[in-house]
């Protein structure tokens, strides 16, 4: 077996990392000085890394540049969107080298976040944790007819791809309507898919408007004043994308208004929001820090894909989450 | 069509009382005085009871010894507490007449509350939707850490029936280890089901133990000390059954010592419970107002499941929901 030098920049608790280790064995492990505190960030430029073959993490597309011997990037989060750009692409056909990602690992836990999050919604939880209304009062008719069950209703997802393919499996014993938006339909999604100006009926006729759209020079500012119009008055609004493809100034109008029923955010941009930000305390927005992908024995389950998308790239066999 | 006596002892919004008048025209309904004002209450007696043929709600099982030609009850919840007794089993065998209650207008619901509580409990929303906390703190790590996926875990249903069965439908695509548990086994449950002393070995495997159990002699105080101290430490504890079923006193403790590791519950005993009792503020303890079976239309459909009853009743079927 060739012996590789893989660079490592990102960082996990001690037994992932020891994991890496064990997983990786006969090859070189290079780690950085100074690693990127989070995904968002760009990690310091490294002087070891010109003679990486293989890198693990996020490292600067700058960086990748100057390395000449790099055969294979595999990026340690399931958004790709510093390496989404025409001048990273073309260096990638360029050079020939491999492009994964780590979607795998974080389907599973976004998708069950969207579902508990229309969930909550569909039980009213944050209402209903916080009152202590008795059986019988107004409130309390009030409170079990504002409640829902998810059962008929219409969900649009937005950047359909592996976690929406998920969610629509969760989804299916509600008996709902699930529609895909994508750029281009590929006819495997399982679900009918709209694209282009197919999105404003889609829009218009869903109940849940889910937002996984990653970050990309398209999708800056995607849902903006005239998308949120579009949507059915009252209609709930889920992000677990990224915070830059909202027009956050038109989802407050929205919610002010009532024409967004209720939004649930996982992702915001910044992140987090300054303290005084008016989405804090906007009626019915509900904001968790970005941890949709999150789950116990998440930087193992990292590892792990990495490991075995080594073990297929030295025995030259596809890789799993391959994007470029 | 023989013209019925129908004693009605429900409220609901008009226009479902106005469905209620339009399905049942033809035969005569009688009002209450004094409606009861909530499932948990006796109704006031009304003298007219005495000559319902068939009864809707929640009417006194005294006014129904009294009343001869009973020969229908259609009890306007899930719930038969009351009716649940050898006293009246024997009155029903005596007298011969049915008795149905409204089992599937709040199964969809109540299955719904239980996945929403579980998915809340596994995406930490409590606290996530709290914190505001930023990515890549130690803080946002610990969250993300403390957050799951419901997938291959299992959950035990106590009180296993139309809604554990439909609650076992949702969870499918979870992947999860589902066990019913009820007093005897039909065969039909479509999961593996244990009885009587087979429930401690289920309750030290369970991650999900949820309580669907109904108020009846039997179950008063059922979760007790050392059905908890059975249960597996740090599993999460759930009850949309009837509050009467726990040892209040018991689950404090439990929480307390973190045995268990959550509570959500939608009953509690009282309903609700006096401003200063300790599992208001106990650890990770979260109550919503007994609101699972509720959702919008929720009168509009128990009216309808009554109607559509009526009509096999006057044509001699049997009933939906038949439980004597």
């Amino acid at each position: 077996m060739k012996k590789l030098r893989i660079f490592v920049d990102f960082t996990a608790p001690t037994d992932a990392m020891d994991e890496l280790r064990r997983g990786t064995e006969g090859h070189t492990l290079m780690f950085p000085g100074k690693p990127a505190a989070s995904v968002l960030e760009k990690a310091e430029r490294d002087p070891q890394f010109v003679n990486a073959e293989v890198a693990f993490g996020q490292p600067d597309t700058e960086a990748i540049a100057e390395a000449p011997g790099l055969r294979w990037l595999h990026i340690s989060s399931s958004g790709y969107t510093r390496y989404d750009t025409a001048a990273f692409r073309r260096l990638v056909a360029e050079r020939g080298f491999i492009v994964s990602n780590s979607a795998h690992v974080y389907n599973e836990a976004c998708a069950a976040h969207v579902l508990a999050f229309m969930l909550a919604q569909a039980r009213t939880l944050p209402g209903a944790l916080e009152t202590r209304t008795g059986n019988g009062t107004a409130a309390w008719h009030g409170l079990r007819r504002s409640c829902g069950t998810l059962r008929g209703e219409t969900a649009l997802i937005l950047g359909y791809g592996a976690i929406g393919r998920r969610l629509s499996e969760l989804l299916r014993p509600f008996d709902m309507k699930v529609i895909g938006y994508r750029r281009q339909a590929r006819g495997d999604e399982g679900v009918p898919v709209v694209t282009g100006s197919g999105l404003t009926a889609a829009l218009g006729e869903a109940d849940h408007v889910i937002n996984v759209l990653p970050d990309s020079g398209e999708t800056r500012g995607f849902f903006d004043r005239e998308r949120f119009a579009r949507m059915k008055r009252g209609a709930v609004f889920y992000n677990i994308g990224r915070g830059v493809t909202v027009d956050q100034t038109a989802l407050l109008a929205a919610l002010n208004s009532g024409a967004v029923g209720a939004a649930w955010l996982d992702v915001t941009d910044p992140e987090p929001l300054p303290e005084r930000h008016a989405l804090w305390t906007a009626p019915n927005c509900h904001i968790t820090p970005h941890i949709a992908g999150g789950y116990a024995g998440e930087s193992n389950a990292l590892v792990r894909h990495f490991v075995e998308n080594l073990h297929r790239f030295v025995r030259g066999e596809a890789l799993s989450d391959r994007i470029m």
